[in-house]
Formats: structure tokens, sequence, C-alpha cells
């Protein structure tokens, strides 16, 4: 409430806070009990008691009084004088990706606008505009409240990140400004819940579309507003954000890793280092969110390990200042083969031991974060992910994984960029051909095609949502586009206990994307 | 197409299958492809092709041809001469506990009756009826129905088992009928997807409400009605399920279980047996399912391992016919301490020893797993699973849970059951005081209250939903409740890791149940 009270002193009318900022975006099923919805009406009565000489607008879930319907509505509460002066409920509810909103609420079917201070603004709250392409709804609120003459518009927001998402935010803005000739005020939501990146980014419009302010991404933030028919900045330069995609995606992890460790109230990390390009990226991301003094590594060499793996992680920590211990895993493997030869007699080597390798590496990292209490980082990249190169209970273990949702094409992206000013990442982790490792000479080359091409046909398949034939259409080898869906769906069961992925792109594995394990679509 | 083809032959006019019965229940984000959607159609024409001298009601995917709203309809196609005849729409979307279906689905609106061979036919999708009790919607599909004076009602339905759902859906019939002055004929799926137990039953009531017949549970069945005014049974006896909560979540799971590993392509089984009650009931329930050439086992005794416990787990195996390998983890166990002490020093044996053996044994069942193809069960419990009493990547680890939707006091239950013509499970297995063996002499007491007690604070704050003060209101210990509830909300982040659990009850973990893990709620 800190915001209120200074905007008090500064003479401020309104201060716009994001959607369900009283309890947090999403609350999913907290949402189920009263209790957690008593609690929120506890807090919206405490923060109205406060907006005395200045109004506010807070997001929080309102009681359904109807007889039929969802219990709940999500709402925007309009405080001024000390009460609850009015209540703006959410029309369109997103349900698709990452949304469940029709778990929770009813739609709203009444429009009003807001009157404060003789100023007539039409509230409406996140996808409430976005039905202005591709129309998902079969209403439109802002075509209900132009017949009560708004002046102005305020969207409050919970939109999480995506790598593209700032645009077509500003896009759909525009759109909205343009077509009702009103300028707008759009209130973003900022921080992380486990996967959900929130960037914030709160801006302003004036009534041609044209973007007259950005606030912070990436941060808390606030900016003073004068509306006189339209929005006019107040005491601080115009300011448009210029981050590039990689940028973007650098700055939304760190923020991600960071505030998944204040929330849970942890504060240190660990994680393997293979030698490999994931877990140096992985590494160089921890470190930044949480300081090389909290971030701790384990170096697990193999017999098939090559020397360099050894060396270029011992120089990466060197570059990062991030501590590292050796723990070689031979004695370890052996040991478990000499236990298991009873069963396995002489059955040859295969993916059993490969896993076996992974498995022991994946209990020594998981001691070490028992024993002081870090939190394991997952290295998974989207790519392996996907196709299932990865042992579970090995090294898709972890409390959050941190890069999983960019393509192996991506995080090289990423560490040319980590490298934009000077080597921080070794140059030979970049360049060296990947390979996992767990048997002699092995290469991800001698399973998977290039990762440019792989990228691609993943891209088009999860993304996209593109079939085998319209993938084929595009070019691609039938035989390896078959080979390579067919993966995709065969690994889901995998997926299903890999840890949170902190979602960057605009279809993440997790929460986002619900596919059956045993669907024999494709397999 | 069997179905279709034998109803021809025995002169039947209409054949009724089930919700989404060309595609299978739920597609999830299958339904997002194009590519999916288009062998959907293609299926129904297939289908249509064969229905002539016979009519077929069967459940497929829709286009929504309108340019706003959601893709696609939830549909009825009414097959008749050869050709699609009609479609009705779903209306009313379940999106809670484990539905989704508003996240692909628009709403129909428009209502008109089937007429087949000269009779009114008031066809609905499965939740339409559901809205007879707390109305969650704010139409009823039936209500507009009854404008156009159906003479018989048919609901196609995909309706998850849990073990009170019989009733719930013979008490929703049963109203429609009576308000309606109706007969019903039901179907419903059979069948298991991953977690979710499809277990059939479909039934006829007549219009005064009574249940006339139902169909086999829990297997595909198929009976014949005659329809003059009211529905009568042709050519069989009456029959009226009567099985015991318990038995039927025996049924359950046994199906759950065939289907998963018939629809991934597997045959074989393997688990670890501890001794314990958890792993005891799994053998038998996998033994049953599989076959008992279908299910091995490891015992993998420790220091902290009672006597009892191996020759327990022996009787069992004998009596079930399992084969069983023994395979010690001391040796693993002191290795893994050595590698780990030049980090972990002389810091005490707490947590971090305890888990390593749990994991030692995760890591040999899976190595079993990969080199024989087996997949791992996994034996957790739900009382274990709600306050974290068990060690990911350890002994949570497997491909379905097996037992993880049963409270500790129902495994009991079940246990006993199965024991009620003579012992099948060791009598000393049931009557131990439950251990994890993990330290000398530890015991579940020392953690957690009685599993009585336990359990019962468990259900009112996951199956009903109650806060702390309304358990507490119950007469229930404040700083116990208060311990357990935040132990659940901690151990979300394990939870997001669990396999997929079998779902018995209302509220199983897992797909139903969707819950912020660094939420502060609680916590």
């Amino acid at each position: 409430m800190g915001e209120i009270t200074s905007a008090k002193t500064d003479g401020i009318d309104l201060v716009v806070f994001s959607e369900l900022s009283v309890c947090g975006y999403p609350p999913r099923d907290f949402l189920e009990f009263e209790d957690f919805i008593s609690r929120c009406e506890k807090a919206i009565d405490e923060i109205a008691a406060e907006c005395v000489g200045v109004a506010a607008i807070v997001g929080a879930p309102l009681r359904n009084q109807s007889p039929s319907g969802k219990g709940l509505f999500n709402a925007a509460f309009v405080l001024a004088d000390g009460e609850i002066k009015q209540v703006v409920k959410k029309s369109l509810l997103p349900n698709y990706d990452i949304f469940d909103e029709y778990r929770y609420f009813e739609p709203n079917r009444e429009f009003e606008v807001v009157d404060l201070n003789g100023i007539r603004i039409a509230l409406t709250i996140c996808e409430d505009l976005w039905n202005i392409e591709d129309p998902l709804y079969i209403t439109s609120p802002m075509d209900e409240l132009m017949k009560h003459n708004p002046q102005l518009m305020i969207n409050i927001a919970a939109s999480p990140f995506d790598f593209a998402h700032r645009e077509a935010r500003i896009r759909i803005l525009e759109k909205n400004c343009k077509k009702y000739n009103l300028p707008i005020l759009y209130s973003n939501h900022v921080g992380a819940q486990t996967e959900l990146i929130f960037d914030g980014g709160s801006m302003a419009l004036n009534s041609n579309g044209q973007l007259i302010h950005e606030l912070d991404y990436f941060k808390e933030a606030a900016s003073t507003f004068k509306f006189d028919g339209d929005l006019k900045l107040v005491g601080e330069g115009k300011k448009i954000d210029s981050r590039s995609k990689i940028e973007r995606i650098h700055d939304a992890i760190v923020l991600g890793i960071k505030d998944y460790f204040e929330k849970l109230g942890f504060k240190k990390a660990v994680l393997g280092l293979s030698g490999g390009i994931d877990s140096a990226v992985v590494l160089y991301l921890a470190q930044k969110a949480l300081g090389p003094e909290n971030v701790r590594t384990l170096l697990m060499p193999s017999e098939f390990s090559s020397d360099h793996s050894i060396d270029d992680s011992v120089k990466l920590s060197e570059n990062l200042e991030t501590e590292y211990e050796i723990v070689a895993i031979e004695s370890l493997f052996k040991n478990f083969q000499q236990n298991l030869k009873p069963l396995f007699r002489d059955l040859p080597f295969n993916l059993a031991e490969e896993n076996l390798q992974a498995r022991i590496r994946g209990v020594l990292l998981m001691a070490v974060s028992n024993k002081f209490g870090n939190i394991l980082l997952n290295t998974s990249n989207k790519s392996e992910c996907a196709v299932g190169y990865s042992t579970i209970y090995g090294d898709m273990n972890g409390g959050l994984s941190v890069i999983a949702d960019l393509y192996k094409t991506e995080v090289y992206e990423l560490a040319r960029w980590v490298n934009r000013n000077g080597e921080v990442i070794p140059e030979n982790i970049i360049t060296k051909a990947p390979s996992a490792e767990l048997r002699p000479d092995q290469k991800d080359s001698d399973f998977l095609p290039d990762y440019h091409i792989l990228d691609e046909i993943l891209t088009e398949y999860i993304e996209n949502r593109k079939g085998p034939s319209e993938i084929m259409n595009m070019g691609f080898d039938q035989t390896l586009v078959n080979r390579i869906l067919r993966l995709v769906n065969l690994n889901e069961y995998k997926r299903y206990q890999t840890p949170p992925i902190l979602r960057v792109s605009k279809k993440a594995f997790g929460m986002g994307r619900r596919v059956p394990i045993v669907g024999k679509y494709l397999c």
C-alpha cells in the first residue's frame, strides 16, 4: 500500500494496480477455498480504508451472488473515500494455453462505465480487450461500454511474458485506441510465479493509438499520467523499450530464477556442469540471478567424459567466480553394475547403462541439494525435452527448469549474446559438437538431425500446431518428420514429470500444453 | 464398427456410443491440430457409410463455422442412411477438476430434438443434464429441448470413475426423468486413459426415474432396449450393480493398470517391495491386472531394514507367484557416502542420507525398467503424497502411480478386502507399524499423527476444500491442523513431478488439482 500513501502525498487522483493484484496471478485452485476468498475480501477492505483523498483500482476475486453460474467473478475494485465505490467484472475469460479462468469465474454480462471525478472510464480486465483479432468470444466488452460514452480506457492485466508478447500487446492496445478513438492506461502484473514470468511493461497510448510511454520491464515501476481529453506523461522522459529477443529472454529468465528462490525462501542453487553449452548457460543465468556466491556446481566425470569437459567447466567456473567440486562417478557406476550383474547377466551395454550414469549424477546432486538446502537447477533444453533425449530421474532432475523453453539453437544464440563483449562462456563450450558422453565417442548427431532442422520441425509441431503432412509440405523429409513427431508424442510420459519450466515462448512444455500420455495420435 | 454391423443383423434401429467416442476422451490439445480434426471427420464419414439399415449416435469434435467463438464444438453425430443426418452440440462445458472443455469448445446455444423413425429424441451430451443441482451454468438444455416435445432422452457421456460417482449419476438421471417425465438411455465411456478411469455402467431409467438396467462396469458391454412410450430391456435379466466402495476401487485400479500397459504397448511391470503395506497392495493389483508372470519385484534391504521386511516380501511373492530378486544396497550407500565425504565432511546423518537410500533404490529399479522394458509402478499412497513424506527421484519414481489416490487408511481397507477369503497379503504386513526404515528404529508416527487423524484432516482440506479454521472447528488440534496444511502446500513442488496417479476419488492429485508451487497461502 506504499504506492497509495505516496500517491496521496503527490496529489495523484487514481492509482491503478494489475489484475488479481490482491492475491497474485494465477491463484489457481486456492480460489476454491472459501477461506482464501475471505482473506482477499479482508485485504480489499484494508486497502479501501487507505483510499481517502486518493482512488485506487485493484484486482481481486468477487463472489457471485446469483444462484446459478460459477461462484466467483474476476473483478476490478474501484476504491475511494475509504470504501468500495464500484466493481467491474471480467467478461472474456481466457481458457487456453496456460489460462484456466473459466475453471473459477463466471463471465460478466452487464456493462457500465466508472465515473471518477467526473471522468467516464471504460474499465476492463486483460482479455476483455483481446477480442479485436480472430475473435475467440462472441461479445466484445468495449462495444458495450461505448454505449455509455467513456472518455478513457483503463485495462488491468496479468499478461505473462513470451519473447514476442510485447509487440502483440502494443498491437492490440493500438487497435482498441483507434477503433474506439480513446486513450488507454494499461497496467500489467510484474514478477514470476513458478513457470510464469510477468514482465510488467505497463503502458499508455493516446487516442490515435500511439505509444506514449512504457514502464520498466521485469521490475516494479510506477509512472504518472495526466488526462485532459488525452493522456500526457508527467514528470519524466518518454521511454520505449528496445531490448532484443535474446536480451528479453535473458532478463525474463533471470527474474524467473530470482523470484522462484525468493518466494520459496531459498538463497542457494546447485547444478551439474557437464562441459556442455546447456549447463554453462544455466550457470551464467543462475549467478546473474542469485550472485556467484550462491551458486555451486558439481563436475562429475565418468570414463566416457572427454578431458575438455572438465577443463572447460573449470574455466567457466573461474570466469563466473562460482564454486565447483569434482566427484568422479566411475566407482559408483562400477558398483551399480556389479550389483545388477546377477539380474543383467551378460546382456550388452545399452540405454540402461547410459541412464545409470545420468541417474548417479542426479543422486549426487540431490544429496548436495538436501544436505545444504540448495535448489537443484535443471539444465535441459527444449529440443531434448521434446524428443526425450534425456534421462528421467537423471539429468531431468531439478526444482526449476531454467532453459527448457529454449530450443538448442536458441541456447547457442543466448551463449553468443552472453559473450558479446568478450569471452564469459569459454569458446570451446560453444563450438564443440554436443554430446551426452554416456558411451564412447557419442555425439547428439548420432541420434538426432542437425539442431537447425530439428528445431524448425519442432517449432512447426509444438508452437504452430502443424500436423505431419503440413510440415512435410514445407520441404522436410517425410521419414524424419514422422520420426520426430512420434518421438515428441512418445515422450509425453517423461515430460509429465519434468520440473516446472520457465516459460519464454508462446508454447512451453508444462501447464500450457496438455497432451495425452497414452494417446495414439502419430504414435 | 463391429457393434453397428451386428446391430444391423439383429434388426436394431439405433446404436448409441459415448461422448467423443471417435477420438477418445479427453483428447486434450490434440484438438488444437487441424490434422487431428480432419482425421476425426474422416472417421465419422467411414462410420456413417456403415450406417445403412441402422442408425448410430457417435461423439466427435465438430468445427465451428462461425467467425467468432472457439473453433470447435463437442458434438453428437446422428448417422443414418449412410450419412450424417443431424448434429447435436454440447451446451454445458465442464471446466473444473479434471475437465478442460472450454479450452477447446464453444458452448451450443441452439436447441432442437432428433427425429428418428418418428420418435423425437432429446439428445444431450454428459454435463448437459447435470445443471439440475447447484446450477453451475445459467441455462439448462433440457428446459429448452422440452419446447419441442421430446419422447425420450439420450445422453452420451464420458464420466470418469470415482468411488461415489455411480450414485451421483443415478441421482442426476433420476431427477431429470422425474422433472421432464421422460425415460433415458445413458451411454458412458469405458476404459482408462492414463490417470482417468472410465467405468462404463451405461444405464436406462424409465420415465418415473427408476433404474431398469445397468450395463457392466469396467468393461465394454451392450444391451438392447425397446421404446414404446417407455423403455423396456430386451432379452436379458435386469441387472443392478452391487459392488462395495473397496471392490469398485479394486476393479477400477486393475482396469487402470491394464489399459495403461496395453495402450502404451507394454506387458511387464517392475516394482520395489519394501515389506510395507503399500508395495504389497500394489503388487497384488499389478498381478491381477497383468498376470503374475508379468510382474517382477526387487527387494532392496539396507542396514536399517528389519528382518521381517524381507521375510514378509518373500512370503507375499510366494502367495502371489511373482518373481523377486534381492539386491542389497549397503555397499552402494557406503560408496555414495565415501564419494560425498569431501563435500559433506562431518555433517551429521540427516534427510540427505535418508533420501540417498530411497534414490539408490530408485536407480536400481529404473535400471531394471530400462534393461528389460518393464514399466516401474509407483507405490506411494495419498497420505504421504499429501504431506511430502516421500523421496523425489526415489520412491516417488514410476511410470504410473497405482494407489496414490488412496489414503493410508484406505490402503489398509483394501488389503483387508484382498484377504477377505484368507491370507493373500501376509498378516504381518498389515499389522506392523508403518516405517520408511531409512534410519534406526524409524516409524511413520515419529513424524506424522495417527493415520486416522491425518487422513480425516487431509480429506477435509483436499476433497472438501475446507480452510484451517473450518477444520479446527470440527475438533482437530490447531497446531496439528496448521502443520499438516502447511506441509501439503509446501510439498506441491514434489507432487508437480509425481507420476500420473490413477484417480479413484473425487479429488486426486494430478490434472484435477491445480495449486501454485510458490503460493504463500498457509505457508
